[in-house]
């Protein structure tokens, strides 16, 4: 790593990213080639797919969206590594990943659920730190515009579709929850706070409803980034330009928690976008002014992938442009040599 | 390890152990002190309680057996010990081992069980090696001295208790079964081979009836030593005395596999006597001259545990009667310095 990038830290900039799903994944991946110092959120209130079933049969926090960034963050040997992306396909447990079984099992060995994702981060070897953002059993509620609501985070897609319907507003249930002291310590200490990339009203937004973790941003002096999704998502954020995900954040933390967001310059080809079009997802309008009036700069940089056929963010661009942001908005006094 | 344990080779004797279940665990716990050039030869006809599930629902060979012995062998990390003794409590895994759903991973993710196996010695660091007897999918089929017969391990106790019969014979089917070749080496290439302790019928006989390992024993100069089970096994050698156990063990090799065979002498208190003899189970009788007529040397020895409510070898106990029978009756010419 060259010292530019280090920021005058032995390991990088103390980085905390918030979110969940396969958009933190991605970023972590890439972001733990330039900073060792890194603090992953993660939301819990998955209720669907083999998260949702061990979360239902074992009575523990849905394990998936962890497992996801342990496995980005993970320094393990080649055959742990796959093992952690195995899933079995048949019998009773078709479908269900194996390293949700393992974070499973480890929570049965440890005190709490937290201690769990630790000790399953010292079997990974995990560059930095993943953290569940709170410990509480808690579910989504999501509110549409048409009155109608649902529990569950895992059908609120198909009842805004079913509804055509946008989503009002989304809460925690029960509420309030209390954040896992350990996220409200790393927000404090961040060098750089960043939000996604992720499904809005699924993966960040929920973390920012648990109590203290909101204003735990806002109260940050770290230079506080948001990732905005490449694509819209399907049955949550079908036709919102990037202001319009700006200002839900805004509207459900209570406040500004960011003051950059980074967007894709670089469109997908025309067949991906007919691919996504057929699906209900189109690429993210850029109403940079709208933007501005939110108090948000607005940064735009190549980091989509180009290798593949989703038109999803490359966790090398994207943490090559994390860092050039970070470097270029941090405060000197804190990070200069 | 005392140079005289080492026996002139730096990583001490080679020992070949044949069984399965806990009796061979047992062993292969107290000989990793004495010994780091261990194969366990593990019998994979199971086919009830969790590993029954796993081979049925995935098509793949029992587990059970083989996770014991690599817990047995394993110096990996607290944590990685612990998971491998873990039990799911409650959903549609109950009872189901951690242990086991990992061997099967890995088998998901290997081209073949004994690879995968072999996966699973690395990831626990084990002391030897563990191999599978066959990878053949194979069932015992017991038939009765009354002319009936059953097919499935995991029933032959319960039909054996209905007929109030002895078992006249076991049987692989469908027979042949091809051995793993590296059974076969690791029998030719032995400077010991120990069969057992275990269960007779479903733990050590299943693996003799395996093409080529009866004659592959009884080809080998080895020290051949096997090591009787403490108590007699209700279903399986109820009223057996040793020499029973013994030419039993003849019949199904079809030749003399072994010249020595350890029996404890050190019996349990009346209390537990007691208890065993309410499931069935009594001290196995030592019938010294009936042995000595079978061609085999009986030699006796406090190999007991001593720490718990049950009638079973204490592993380190075992372990230095195994070195001490091998130190006194290998042929110096290989095990000198």
């Amino acid at each position: 790593m060259p010292d530019e990038i280090n920021a005058g830290k032995p390991k990088g900039p103390k980085i905390t990213c918030i979110g969940g799903g396969t958009g933190l994944s991605t970023l972590l991946r890439g972001l733990k080639k330039v900073t060792k110092n890194i603090t992953a959120i993660v939301a819990v209130s998955d209720d669907g797919g083999g998260s949702g079933v061990l979360r239902d049969e074992l009575r523990m926090p849905p394990p998936g969206d962890i497992r996801n960034c342990m496995q980005a963050l993970s320094n393990a040997e080649p055959t742990i590594e796959m093992l952690m992306s195995y899933r079995f396909d048949s019998g009773s447990l078709a479908g269900q990943s194996f390293g949700n079984l393992f974070l499973a099992a480890i929570n049965g060995i440890s005190e709490s659920f937290d201690k769990a994702v630790m000790r399953m981060g010292e079997v990974l070897s995990i560059t930095g730190r993943v953290l569940p953002v709170t410990t509480d059993d808690i579910h989504l509620r999501a509110k549409f515009e048409d009155g109608s609501s649902v529990v569950g985070e895992s059908t609120i897609a198909e009842a805004k579709t079913a509804n055509c319907s946008r989503i009002k507003r989304v809460e925690i249930v029960p509420s309030p929850a209390k954040a896992l002291p350990a996220c409200i310590e790393a927000i404090e200490e961040a060098d750089m706070i960043i939000l996604g990339p992720g499904s809005l009203y699924t993966s960040i937004i929920p973390n920012l409803l648990v109590d203290g973790v909101a204003q735990a941003i806002m109260n940050s002096d770290a230079v506080k980034l948001y990732i905005c999704n490449v694509m819209t998502q399907p049955g949550e954020t079908e036709g919102y330009s990037v202001s319009e995900h700006i200002s839900e954040l805004f509207k459900h933390a209570g406040g500004q928690v960011f003051d950059y967001c980074l967007i894709n310059i670089d469109p997908a080809s025309p067949a991906i976008l007919e691919r996504y079009r057929k699906l209900g997802a189109e690429s993210v309008q850029e109403d940079m002014e709208s933007v501005a009036k939110l108090g948000v700069q607005m940064l735009v940089a190549p980091i989509a992938a180009k290798h593949n056929k989703l038109a999803r963010h490359d966790p090398d661009k994207l943490a090559k442009e994390v860092l050039k942001i970070f470097l270029e908005n941090a405060p000197t006094k804190s990070y200069g040599t």
